[in-house]
């Protein structure tokens, strides 16, 4: 049977329960929030809508202990109001999510749970590397969902600038989940030919296809105060593949050896979280991009307290 | 090609988009909101999601002219901020929705707009009715969601109260979405015996589950600040009935000869919205309920101004 | 994850795997076929369809330490073609069916299977109380799809007579999954009203309707010489409520105590598989009936030989 | 709504069909086959199934009027008798079809059909383009198949050798749907990397896995007599494609203008089926079998009666 585990039920996460519930992906379903009223409050509505769903999922509430013998872990906490509008920051989280892993992660540890746990928290690379020290969950096993969003995001840029379905643009957006993230163009297809070579016809910007991309988030996030559903859609995908062993291909924030830090790179997701990483063919100028961003996160990560 | 319109993109109507979205029921689907940054944000946090979905939707924002040759559109407009915290009183939204209905349903019907309406706003009942005179659509294809949530909520109730799946138990909640409607214990099964075969063994207590049925909205309320997830799962079952001509039965707020009203009934779902609605053997204090709740529904339509 | 394990391969074991395989309900599928050809080509079929799904399976074959550790077995071996054509006669597959089970239950059991397994071998009430006995595992563990089938051909007479969809029919066809079955008229509703309410006004033929869904079966298998679409779906759906301990009321076949012997019945199904059986007010008359079917049914069970 | 009709029930036709109707893709579904009782049969068996599932699907049988107005016509008829097992040459159900086409095609054209016709028989190629010349349907609404499954294939077979997700590898099998099809190992990614970057670590032989991939459906066949469900759903895949306007990179069976022809060729979906066709920057010796593989399939097209 299929476990899941959330703790944070923000927008995100009550988005990422409300589709295992009502898509029947999960068979069982606990939802830990501090603010226990909110995650109870989520836990009645989607019992509520039971009635009406063609599936079944137990759904409980609160306890840690319930999280021992789940399968996937997503920790989706933060604190959306830390992000100044349109500041496009995602380290103005930093302070508080810092706090939130010194909270949860003794907790997740005490549970015994020893599935694969799933990061959504911002700055994700940091926090997510951070969440694994703390929870001493082995690296394979503890992944952010990272720039598998920013991925999606540059294929749907890229898919309306040729008017096609983003799934058939293909290549990566590496490095941080965060302004210093970059894609890597060299990678990049559109209906299945190296997107660089429409450049003659086509007169593509390049730079400003990244923008948009980079900043898509900002703009949701100014429009609505927060995002979720694309990346709802990304971790709950990400789980699939774990459950599955599926040994899907998808960048996301896993631990980089020649960097010393996790960063937005491409992994193999199965059962026993990320499988291995692959490496690219980067440019020399794609590869410099990459060692800045995770440089950038590294740093920013030996400022942390460090996890006894 | 099944084309959904959504006129009010709060937390009720993002989901139902979501939903129609990430579970590939909508071909093409059409976000309208007087906020339109929030309408834009919604439909760019939909469309960064394609890329990790296996279906497409074409999603639109803003332009009435859109919904004209939509098959289902739900309206689901309304200032949750109007609700008094644990209030109960869903009338405590009738001054806004009621100009709401005032500012949207002309634009419904200039658009030429000829599908079927689902109203999810409230108060439920009587701003259906409204919304049907003024939009000038047949009575049947105009219909709201009612009953059919705290039919699934009494279900859930009872579930619980017998430790079985809320699937198990059919039967109905009649009258108002609102604090005036009843379970008409009479017509409830569970595991396909009459609910009060069990009241020897089981001693149940109808008044507190109707209570827990009644208002269990309103401890979802309390919790999250809306509710969102069961509401947007009855209204898409609605209109999938109604999309696949399934006749389904469904309690749902239609026009009652009887009453003069909108009112929380039996109905069977299809093509042309409400194909018809059924009678129920009601006991006589059942009767009396359902009257009182469609004459209280009926005094307070009384009120609106007149439909010119 | 959720682990499937199909013994027969045929057209139900083929058709219950391909559903697993595309509806994503599997993670992790074992097929198992004397005729070994057979079961690796529907593995290679199934294989080739994963580029063109979002899900994921692991699909093996031929090897039945592998079904160790499935939460849910399918067991549909049988041999269609004692089936005389038209015949209407389930019995006629009995001689091949009795030696499959002597010739697969020891290695089930030697496998040492633990989950929960669903029969849908035919007679099915007397091969399932065989296989439960020849296993060795527990009575709960081990129920046939029975009426479960038969229960959704009457939702689809019945409906078809009041054009409305099935799902608004309830009630249960019980006993025998076989001719000595019979529809409980007494438990059945339309719309939430019983069906006999309607008999003045529709002068329902009881007898006609119930002949209809008691031979449906007979009509499709004339027709393609075989049944797999309806009875892949209600065995499939019966799994569902074991993966999520939906505590889901079906008929479906499951020991009755007072009869001594596998019958179909109305059971409660959640992880354990049959959680409980429930009693339902039948009429004298159909209790004469279950009573005749269920003796029926014991008679033949005795006729086979005993399992050591 | 969305309405289908297939015309032929065979074992891909009736997969097809159970597929639209327990995933809930069909709102409308119309059975077409000469062999009357085996439409009928697999109609009952599907509305048999209705009550079990949660979607609902208005089914009909026999009359060419009702596909007037679908939006997709999937035609999948055959004579899988006239292939030799093991044979491996589609050529052999030649004489079969194109009497089959020249018997429905008037029908099709008489219905008044102007949707988007999916051919799923073989020869795929010549017979999509005879029923595309005999239907008079433009060009854009009809293809077939063709490499769609082969390419699929293509992947399984990559992904095997790499035990990585199939949808890890990209790339395109081109040509005929036949043995004069071939990979264009030059397109071919895995993981995001050319697939002949990994030619000196791995020692891939890529005739073998072409082989495998081209006969992959022999392979099936000899095992169980036909191949129904990878090629089921490739052409539901397509479907929703044109469905949903999605405009999907897809390798299929489309007119080549260069070559005269129909022959799987990379095409973008849409709903106004094959939208465009993509050209690939194939290496000259790709070139040269796609080239030989187009004017194979020409010839054989030139030796059938002319449509008048």
């Amino acid at each position: 049977m299929r476990k899941f585990a959330i703790v944070g039920i923000g927008h995100v996460g009550a988005t990422i329960a409300y589709t295992l519930v009502t898509k029947g992906i999960a068979d069982e379903l606990v939802l830990i929030d501090k603010n226990k009223e909110k995650a109870t409050a989520e836990m009645l509505d989607l019992q509520d809508a039971q009635a009406r769903l063609d599936s079944h999922t137990t759904i409980k509430a609160h306890d840690y202990a319930e999280i021992a013998d789940a399968d996937i872990l997503f920790v989706t906490s933060g604190n959306i109001y830390a992000l100044t509008k349109n500041s496009g920051d995602r380290w103005a989280e930093f302070k508080d999510t810092k706090q939130i892993v010194q909270d949860i992660a003794p907790k997740i540890k005490a549970s015994g749970f020893h599935g694969v746990l799933i990061d959504v928290m911002n700055p994700c690379d940091c926090i997510t590397y951070y969440l694994q020290q703390a929870t001493g969950l082995p690296q394979n096993q503890v992944f952010g969902t990272g720039t598998f969003l920013d991925t999606a995001r540059m294929q749907k840029v890229v898919g309306e600038t040729f008017d096609v379905d983003p799934k058939n643009v293909t290549g990566y957006t590496l490095g941080e989940h965060g302004v210093s993230q970059f894609t890597a163009w060299s990678t990049v297809q559109v209906n299945g030919l190296a997107i660089e070579s429409y450049q003659a016809e086509k007169q593509l910007n390049f730079d400003d296809m990244e923008e948009k991309a980079r900043f898509g988030g900002w703009t949701v996030h100014s429009g609505k105060g927060y995002t979720n559903f694309a990346i709802a859609t990304c971790a709950i995908k990400l789980s699939q593949a774990v459950l599955s062993d599926a040994k899907l291909a998808c960048p996301c924030s896993s631990f980089n050896e020649k960097y010393g830090t996790y960063v937005g790179q491409p992994g193999v997701i199965g059962k026993n979280g990320v499988e291995y990483v692959t490496t690219l063919p980067l440019t020399d100028e794609e590869e410099e991009k990459f060692k800045a961003s995770a440089n950038f996160i590294r740093e920013r990560f030996e400022t942390l307290p460090k996890v006894k």
